[in-house]
């Protein structure tokens, strides 16, 4: 078991994280902790810190310090962006941090801080061409993504903060205040001719983009709370953005999922937003969770634990594997089997259930997620492992797609039409969804049943497809009891009937 | 680590259980199996068990040793209930089990059955003084249960199965015939007069009781899915009694909540309960989730693991515990910890707060469990934790005080009323509850500030209180740098002041 530290020193606030990395690999973060120094405060006339502003950054990192000998953490990787590396005693802020706390805290390039960022929203979120724009108070970072690797990034000089100060000058915008400000928006735009019509979805980070979340979420009453990849199309953003510009500050404050604290510079960071989306020309912004603390955590355990590669290839797989690996190797041998058995059943019977690649890995984390509720109740534990499919650290999955998933962990046990009223997810499915969901969490079904046992005995599996049956031929290890097995895979056939329309047959034969 | 398995072969079906003990004495259920054998068919004219019931139930059990060994179980403990009791041919039948399976299945005697029951029973509900019933197909076994000890337990010959063959003559009752069922219970329950107008609450298991929890937990769409320890009071009781005589089978089965397998027996079933809580005079059902199965579990827990007692004396710190244990052992000593101080605090805080033991016991648990949720997600920890507490295996606190600790847990990082409205168990609370358990909320803020660090350093707490201020003396270990830990604290001081209307002043000391 090791524990590492990260620390990020923003302009406004720094962040401290202390990441878990078990003996299998697997790993989670057990305690974080961000305090807003204002590092940057009343820098910006002589471009220096100031002394308060360093002895604010200075308690704070002599805090995270402690905190992490405390805590057992074996390393601490701390980085400084903007305020550090534009302010001219930089380097001697660096020399009294090392000084005073012993913490090695490395100036970063923008470069660097643009792959770092990168880094956090490319191991979790499952997109491979869009534009990462990360929404700060004094400016915006924009990254263009190809193929899951930048290819261009820059920096605009404008935020949230800045342009409220800059517009806004009495209590509320004037029409006239907000047309100025949007011009002057669109213009810093224009200057990268390379955004233009290109026609890639958005993927917001930082706070504003994390607000227009929660509050779309809480119009719909969204089902599941979690903001990372959430995605929002335009027009229910531009309802917000009337919503939100049409509003008085305190009327404003009032609005569902919208902080308080926000409230006051929410339209110029949504103005931004408006006006990235139109030249951009997109209709779709993801919401990212994760930025420059999880880029520093996969950078090392790249080096580290993955031969030197930060850019994990399938985060489906390794998130769903790293949620598994938490509890138990017992646990986590027994999933990936099954998982083995569904995607097998799953291609063999593709002529009849005809789904594409992407419910191929729905039906793939639903097997290996799929007992993970019993660590919170054995009873109910499909309904718990839904909660748990849903809200743990799973990437490259959709919202819809882990809805999906947990409808597969759900019926995999048979729902009825009254229970599945109570299915918490189910909004989120049409009913195109919901009967495919039917047809493949049979396949989970079974391929729990062929290890009913847990003896993990089975050789190999064949499927012949007939025009009214299927006959599913198991081949399983010598000198194995299988009236267990059998018992429990026989108790399918019904409900493989009603799905597929077509009779199940099974053979059963011992290897040689 | 340790795995046992316990079956038991009732008169209809034969239930299997595997446990898992780890080494910490931690446990969990980790796999249950039912079969339908129906060993006590046709076997009332000869009392007899028949070579074909006999046969299917050998099946069963052999599937179930097999699977035993399969997932490597140390012991079985196998019993058998009424039909092998009673059958003449019960001995040969244990001896056809021995020779084809090795298993020793114990037949029980009456009072051993209801011994087990009750320890299932008394070791997950905290009642004192209740009254126990047990309602099958064919009888309803009454336990009078005082000061945690059975006092008298007795077998009545009506149970849903065989009071609905006796009494339902066409497709539906008629009104008649409904009279004269009722009337026939109420003249089996009166011959045991020791049951008259006690004014206990009942506490119901088996499918009857389960089935009323559940449609009205629909009706009320109630925020917990769990039944067990689910209060009913008597007029929803009625109402639903009402309406399920009223409806006709077919309409019956539509009811939210209602098996729809059970939808035929359930008059019968109620009317008992019916009878039941008239003759005994109260105006609470409580249900149970645990009965024979569990108590084999805590007979041989308590043997094995707590020097021969099967009676647990704390049944919520030990459910809590054991919650804890199935985490870490890291996670168990931070946990045990904070909880202490929260005790400390609360007891010295008790003339401002003024909350009654009851509170207390629900600050415990949320002290204990409050960082459960991690175990999903780091994020959003406080509301995952409160869905853990709820949906885990806690016995000893009702269904309301889950939802106050819940609440307790999920305030104690801060609640705005806007949050409150997401807050889903707050549907259970009063406004009082509300008022209180933000009070309380404070208190474990203030536990888990005064170990910010993790290095559990606090030496002692005291408290002095006067008008308008309370002073809070720490003394911590010689030697540490409390920075971290005081500012932790210091963070409080507001929202004590709001929910207390005292300034907290707090000194630090260091222990010499």
């Amino acid at each position: 078991m090791k524990r590492i530290a990260f620390i990020d020193l923003g302009s406004n606030s720094v962040r401290f994280v202390i990441y878990e990395i078990s003996d299998t690999g697997s790993y989670r973060l057990i305690y974080q902790e961000k305090e807003s120094v204002r590092l940057s405060e009343n820098m910006w006339g002589t471009h220096e810190l100031t002394p308060a502003a360093m002895e604010r950054s200075l308690e704070s990192l002599k805090a995270f310090v402690h905190m992490a000998e405390a805590m057992g953490v074996d390393t601490i990787k701390a980085v400084a962006t903007a305020a550090v590396r534009l302010a001219k005693n930089g380097d001697t802020f660096i020399k009294i941090v090392k000084d005073e706390t012993g913490l090695d805290l490395e100036c970063i390039a923008g470069e660097e801080e643009a792959r770092l960022g990168f880094l956090g929203v490319i191991n979790t979120i499952g997109l491979k061409d869009f534009i990462v724009f990360d929404l700060g108070g004094a400016s915006t970072e924009i990254t263009l993504v190809r193929n899951r690797r930048i290819v261009k990034a820059v920096s605009l000089p404008i935020g949230a903060l800045t342009l409220t100060g800059t517009y806004q000058k009495g209590d509320e915008y004037t029409s006239k205040e907000l047309d100025k400000m949007s011009k002057a928006i669109k213009k810093i735009i224009k200057e990268h001719a390379w955004l233009r019509n290109i026609k890639l979805p958005l993927l917001g980070i930082g706070g504003t983009a994390r607000n227009i979340a929660k509050m779309d979420q809480r119009k719909l009453s969204y089902p599941i709370t979690k903001l990372h990849n959430y995605e929002i199309p335009y027009h229910r953003f531009y309802e917000i953005l009337q919503e939100v510009v049409s509003k008085p500050l305190a009327e404003r404050k009032k609005i569902n999922g919208l902080s308080t604290d926000r409230a006051d510079i929410i339209i110029a960071g949504m103005t931004i937003v408006d006006e990235l989306f139109n030249y951009v020309n997109t209709k779709t912004l993801v919401v990212g969770g994760c930025g420059l603390r999880e880029g520093l955590f996969y950078d090392y355990y790249g080096q580290h634990y993955l031969g030197g590669n930060p850019i994990i290839e399938d985060i489906l797989v390794h998130s769903a594997e790293n949620v598994l690996l938490g509890m138990t190797k017992h646990e986590f041998v027994h999933a990936n089997y099954i998982c083995g058995l569904a995607m097998k059943l799953y291609d063999m019977l593709q002529p009849l259930h005809r789904a594409d690649r992407n419910v191929r890995r729905c039906l793939m984390v639903a097997s290996l997620l799929h007992d993970i509720g019993k660590r919170v109740n054995y009873y109910s534990h499909a309904r718990h492992g839904c909660y748990m499919l849903v809200n743990s650290n799973l990437y490259g999955i959709t919202h819809i797609e882990q809805a999906f998933s947990a409808f597969l962990v759900m019926n995999s046990h048979g729902l009825t039409p009254k229970e599945y009223k109570n299915f918490l997810y189910g909004k989120l499915l049409d009913q195109e969804q919901r009967l495919l969901g039917q047809k493949l969490s049979i396949i989970l079904a079974l391929a729990e049943a062929l290890d009913e046992s847990h003896e993990q005995f089975i050789k190999s599996l064949d499927v012949t497809i007939d025009k009214n049956s299927v006959q599913l031929l198991v081949t399983y290890a010598k000198g194995k009891n299988i009236s267990v097995t059998k018992s429990a895979v026989e108790k399918l056939v019904k409900a493989f009937k009603k799905e597929y329309k077509h009779q199940l047959h099974i053979e059963w034969t011992e290897a040689r």
